[in-house]
């Protein structure tokens, strides 16, 4: 263990560092890796060259997510060893009829795109320790009974186009291919335009059947965007299930007017209703040990001089029980004077019971643990995958910013639960 | 009196009827007209063909302002008598040792560019009066002793560069031409290279001795931003001074984390300073009789599932006492538990008493007014002319907006007033 752990190690300082540079934005220090730009392609090229280098079979599915594969995952058998598992009742070549989740591959990954300024290892770390857990299986002469395969889904962050967890989205079929195509980001540029200048086909856009009948099982490690494991001091977790999360927008309507001859009493100052709001918001959540934030803000005109005709604001709340996290966003509505918009609302996500309690037995000591962030791996349970993720201890919290952080030795840990864990999947 | 308010009633409209589709945002309803851009060279047009029109002698100063001169401001006598007044110590052809204020020509005049979806009537009025004055004058066979120049001064309200009466400014040296030169928009383009894209000439910028010897006194008649005149029932109110008025900038600084995960207790969201910075300001200008006002907001990284890094926040507080103003940003920076950058402070501005009293005798039942919104008659105050101000009445007290209105029977009655001042002023 000792040996394979130095290997793994090795392999993974590799990566990590060839990751680096990409899309690092030099005044913030944080990275600005967003779907289909240039940074994008680079984190794609270098997908690929560690598949290539590992002999791994690379495709793209229809939304131009990258997945290397281990053995032929259209053959009802593994390919190495030329069986055919009929049993299981997998199809050869074709997804007609044949249901989510019922294929035999075992897909580990993540994403490698960030938010605005984020940090190194919100999704990079997931896809670099799957391929550091293939090396050392390799290492120590495993051969995988079942075809295993690695996954980059592409626009996680939604940062530029507004969908989270655009990649599993449009795949799985949640998220329209005609209404993804049409989502703008802050230039005006289509994701459609966006896709096709990166040289990607956005009329193969939609549901793909044919990607969803490999993936039986699906597990994404990532690191912990919070502090549980540091008050648990353990390093590794299993996360069993994705909090209840809505989106809202209040428009808070003022009258624009002249900030140096308005009377105040005369005033109708939309930004006074933004500071009920933010304030409303810290204090629902606190009563009903919910999260919310207001993080994003439109200001119109946005003078120095202007009382503001309209603010725009965006409500997060997120939380354990769902009738709370409504409960927190109808408190701040009623605070602004003005109805929410339910922009979203994703119900609890519990991830495959089943695989969960396997992959805690399989990672000694490590807890069960909710989150409030959405994961790709959330959107393929929901789809009907068997799905379980791994956190990595974060030793601040911090997350979504260039002090995001995890130890070394804590990622070699992910990188050694997840190598047990797909060898006892791919057994 | 009758027939000359319907001819100038008639010329009023021609001309307000002209003006009214440039620059208008379609969506809006409002008004963008920014420094150098088509709709501000389209203005330009409009002013240069007025002037035209009516025989008057058309330059631009150094910053681009436009005069249009009825009589020869460089001589020391008006050109249509020919006589030299030698005794007001007029120098001919050089700006050099000539005082400020020392000439003898009167201008009257406004600026044609607006706010962010401003109004029609905020600069454009006084212009658009200007002419329509003169045109009185001349129906009345009046002849003027002195030069008498209509003036569009451009950039007053600053919108795309971020300084407000930046022509004034720069002709009377309160704004230094290198820094003007290197004043950025919202795209980062600079106001030199936009002014030459417009065809102007930015190495031309600076202090413009030779256009300041040319104005004696100037009188600016702007739209009323406030409801006084609604109050005392009155159509025409003459300025008596500017309040101080400063600008803070407040940088609230937070950390950036992730909305879903981050547990309240552990979040330095600066979000919640805004809210306090804007209900302090609020309460701080209630207390002090101030006017204090938040318009303007930066939210980084402005993600909705993203706390906020930092929020940038602006301050504009005016008042008739320069200690209260102060105060009031002392308070808000108190709340807010950071320092506030003064970006800007400009004392009291008193107009020409000796003016304003001449005004208040020519413009019958006229009140007295402060204001606390910036012109560019009190730059030139500022800078030694004599300078003062007539104000319509708006009947909402609306303005930097489309809804800003003032009716067209309390425009010919500025028409008229401006009209008795300049025939008094140029006798």
């Amino acid at each position: 263990m000792a040996a394979q752990g130095a290997a793994a190690g090795g392999d993974f300082d590799r990566m990590w560092s060839a990751l680096l540079p990409i899309g690092r934005h030099a005044a913030s220090g944080g990275y600005r890796r967003y779907a289909w730009t240039a940074a994008d392609a680079a984190l794609r090229e270098w997908f690929a060259g560690e598949a290539s280098a590992r002999g791994l079979d690379l495709t793209a599915d229809r939304a131009g997510n990258q997945w290397a594969w281990w053995g032929d995952p259209d053959r009802s058998g593994f390919a190495d060893r030329g069986a055919v598992d009929a049993g299981r009742g997998v199809a050869v070549g074709s997804g007609r009829g044949v249901a989510v989740g019922s294929g035999r591959g075992v897909a580990v990954g993540s994403h490698l795109d960030s938010v605005p300024d984020g940090g190194a290892f919100d999704g990079p770390l997931g896809v670099v320790s799957a391929f550091a857990a293939v090396d050392a299986l390799r290492e120590r002469g495993f051969v995988p009974s079942v075809p295993l395969g690695v996954v980059n889904f592409g626009d996680e962050e939604g940062a530029r186009f507004g969908v989270a967890c655009a990649g599993s989205r449009i795949i799985t079929g949640a998220l329209d291919p005609d209404r993804a195509r049409g989502l703008r980001d802050a230039d005006g540029v289509s994701l459609a335009d966006a896709m096709a200048a990166a040289g990607h086909h956005p009329e193969h856009l939609g549901r793909d059947a044919e990607t969803l009948r490999r993936v039986g099982t699906f597990v994404e490690l990532h690191v912990e965007q919070g502090r549980r494991l540091v008050e648990l001091d353990r390093p590794v977790a299993v996360g069993a299930s994705i909090w209840p999360h809505g989106r809202w927008r209040l428009d808070l309507v003022g009258e624009a007017n002249h900030a140096g001859t308005t009377a105040l009493a005369d005033r109708r100052d939309p930004m006074l209703d933004l500071a009920a709001v933010v304030l409303a918001a810290r204090r629902a959540a606190e009563a009903r040990d919910c999260l919310a934030t207001v993080g994003k803000v439109r200001v119109e005109p946005n003078g120095v001089n202007a009382i503001a005709a309209r603010v725009t604001a965006w409500l997060d709340a997120r939380g354990p029980v769902a009738a709370e996290v409504r409960s927190v966003a109808e408190a701040v509505a009623a605070a602004a004077g003005t109805g929410a918009v339910e922009e979203s609302f994703t119900d609890e996500t519990s991830f495959d019971p089943a695989l969960t309690a396997q992959l805690s037995t399989l990672v000694v000591g490590a807890p069960l643990m909710g989150t409030g962030a959405g994961h790709d791996a959330g959107i393929l349970a929901l789809a009907g995958v068997s799905a379980a993720m791994l956190f990595v201890r974060n030793p601040t919290g911090v997350s979504h910013s260039p002090a995001e952080h995890a130890e070394r030795s804590d990622c070699l840990a992910g990188v050694a639960a997840l190598t047990e864990v797909l060898a006892d999947l791919c057994r």
